[in-house]
């Protein structure tokens, strides 16, 4: 690889730029991968300073390519890996780095396998994808034809990954890092950085609480990040001078945040609520099953997303109209008809119907107007009752009214009902007391 | 406002710039307000010239917009305008435009009632939220308590928007946009573009096939975009030089492409799988119920994210346990033993047993391994078999093999039940034809 003549990358710390490559980056899609590939290199401890994106053109890529590595220690090509006309990363790299891009038949029968495989004959545009610049290292793709590949020299590296994101994420996982902390990256230590997961509290209402308490530790960073509607990371972080020190400076803060929000922190490690409530379960061996009316499987679908989940998630239903709650759930016509579909008693019922069903330990069922029609002056678009059903039969219902549109109503009332979950499973687990205090109708937020 | 003195607007065309504004968004979030923002500019003719990200900091911001004041009509800003010390925004406006900050009491009343109504005391901390320059026109925002503001020259405008996605879209379309339409940007143009979504069929395949018929098309750009697994759309754009005549020639491109591709384009405008389908069954006077194990509610929650799906959407069950299957949905504990839970036979019998208990037109089934634990040699992660029921009690199955993590597989495969669920709707339109052709097992994709 020719080094260019102007500045060397600085002294001890290895420096990295990130290329984004494809024309629909500048118009119709958004360029995850960047952000990606910098969130999981500070992972380890490696620091971006520079993303850019660049159309699929390969004078505009050559060009970018050789101002950075003027000024960098390693760059990160991502996209343009495929069979089509446009994707010409491959070329570009080629160009700069003044290696030929070389046929290599074995690689091409591994993305014949992969076609065969599926059924599918290979187009002869495929072909090109088994091209790689002369002593690049190749960088296998577990979930696409699109091999990686990466060039190195004493003080220079080049890495071009595909450019669909889950390719690009496993190849950086799997087969880049690796690599990279075998190299100049070897002495790059994770950042101190901690992460908890908060349901059910505004920006403002954290400021206030935590602000004061932080006043101890000046040398804490301290952020909010928006996980979605209604749940927030709040974000702690020191700058490593000394490491250890860093670290118990951490977890000081980290302990002072805590005691100050208590239950409301669902996890300390930012692990998701469905995580958290999963581990609970195992922990207490205790079961679920789930009711769903107005989010239509989306609680199911966040509990089952997590692997294992088979051995506490019993069974969901998604109860979406009135003879499936009577059917499914025994909900009786009177009281659907005494207090309609989406009323407390009928969360109730829900729940203990499922919890019937199913044998599980805990039912949750949830009934709402996701909108963006379907609502009355008595009962608006965003009103959801959520209820529970728990061990000894005991039961509570929650009342929400929440605002936005049907994406941000069904997933906010997801978040909050598994939240309640959340909190039900802790006063078991902390005290074994009753769930008396359940049966309470309260209303939140 | 004051005005640089340095080049002005070029000649008729406003241009825009956005700055997007956040520590989080140079660290920890992906900026996906900016590309939103410009995506929504676009459909409405105007396009962004230039985006960046700034910090946290009153004069990195003032700055920008000072250099951005030089050369664009219309400068968006998005973020900084939160309760808490980090936000920023309305000070870094204020002192570009040297226009003093001012307390609205009004405006405060309204932030006031929000958290009245959600039963919480309001934060100290919110009160400079309802500070603003002096002259902006305040946008309203629906959905947090942020207000938005708009200052206006006869030659410049700076829009701030509030951070988080919801609420800054929608402040965008219902409040910032309207008043662009009445300004400069009253003689933008849609661009003429159209997307085709397909599902099943590989980029490179897809490109073989499309890629010579669009020869006789040179003003036509062709692009793909990757939606997600198993899924594109093809986006077929012309510039528009003659509205007319360009609006002619794509729609002539577009039916050209629709033929070569005939049932595996699922909308040529682009509408989403869950909404052809309820608008298929709307038409046919159909419904559907759904049983789902390895995707564990996501079929459901995606067709009921539809707003409206409460006319053909019955029943969903997540029978996730053999127990449940059995439960639920009366399949055999002997076929559960024969041929296993991920079998052809059992995905057959969940759909009749969901299509039974239901009463619904059609009951799709779906029965997999999602991983990473489950595999077996005979059996590994990514098999995955659908089942569907229709009318006259025929029944069908079809075997996938999908590779990936489990969000992959779980992704994956809802798509492609949907789309094998659309197929069934068409062949039924189409022709009326019995269903026996589906009576086959098929190994796709």
């Amino acid at each position: 690889m020719k080094k260019p003549s102007t500045n060397k990358p600085k002294g001890g710390r290895p420096t990295v730029a990130i290329v984004a490559i494809g024309d629909e980056l500048l118009h119709d899609r958004l360029d995850t991968n960047s952000h990606e590939i910098q969130t999981i290199l500070l992972q380890h401890g490696i620091e971006t300073q520079v993303r850019v994106v660049v159309a699929d053109e390969v004078r505009a890529i050559a060009k970018t390519l050789h101002s950075f590595l003027a000024n960098h220690s390693l760059i990160i090509c991502c996209g343009g890996l495929g069979p089509t006309q446009d994707d010409i990363t491959r070329q570009a790299i080629a160009r700069v780095c003044k290696q030929p891009l070389l046929f290599q038949p074995a690689m091409y029968q591994t993305i014949i396998r992969r076609f065969k495989k599926r059924g599918v004959k290979i187009p002869d545009c495929n072909k090109q994808q088994a091209c790689f610049p002369r002593r690049a290292v190749i960088l296998k793709n577990r979930f696409g034809t699109a091999p990686g590949f990466l060039l190195q020299t004493k003080s220079r590296m080049i890495a071009a990954l595909p450019g669909p994101p889950g390719e690009c994420r496993a190849m950086l996982e799997k087969e880049l890092l690796p690599r990279l902390k075998r190299s100049r990256f070897k002495n790059s230590n994770r950042e101190a950085v901690q992460h908890l997961r908060i349901v059910g509290m505004a920006e403002s209402q954290l400021q206030e609480i935590i602000g004061p308490r932080l006043t101890q530790h000046p040398d804490i960073q301290l952020g909010f990040l928006l996980e979605g509607p209604g749940e927030i990371l709040i974000k702690l972080q020191i700058r490593p001078t000394n490491k250890k020190q860093a670290q118990a400076a951490l977890r000081s803060a980290v302990r002072e945040v805590q005691q100050a929000l208590g239950k409301s922190v669902v996890d300390r490690r930012g692990r998701s609520l469905p995580e958290v409530i999963g581990r609970l379960l195992l922990k207490q061996k205790q079961t679920i099953a789930v009711a769903e009316s107005c989010t239509g499987g989306r609680i199911a679908q966040r509990l089952v997303s997590i692997p294992g989940s088979s051995k506490y998630f019993v069974e969901g239903a998604v109860t979406y109209s009135n003879q499936a709650k009577h059917r499914c759930l025994q909900v009786t016509a009177a009281s659907l008809k005494k207090y309609g579909a989406v009323s407390a008693e009928v969360a109730m019922a829900m729940a203990k119907g499922m919890r019937q069903k199913s044998q599980a330990t805990w039912a949750l069922a949830i009934t709402g107007i996701a909108g963006p029609g379907g609502g009355s002056k008595s009962k608006p678009v965003g009103l959801v009752y959520l209820g529970i059903a728990g061990p000894q039969g005991r039961r509570a219902a929650k009342k929400l009214q929440l605002s936005g549109d049907r994406e941000r109503i069904q997933c906010w009332s997801a978040t909050l009902a598994l939240d309640w979950v959340r909190r039900c499973l802790l006063e078991k687990q902390a005290v074994g007391k009753s769930l008396t205090d359940l049966k309470r109708i309260k209303i939140v937020p």
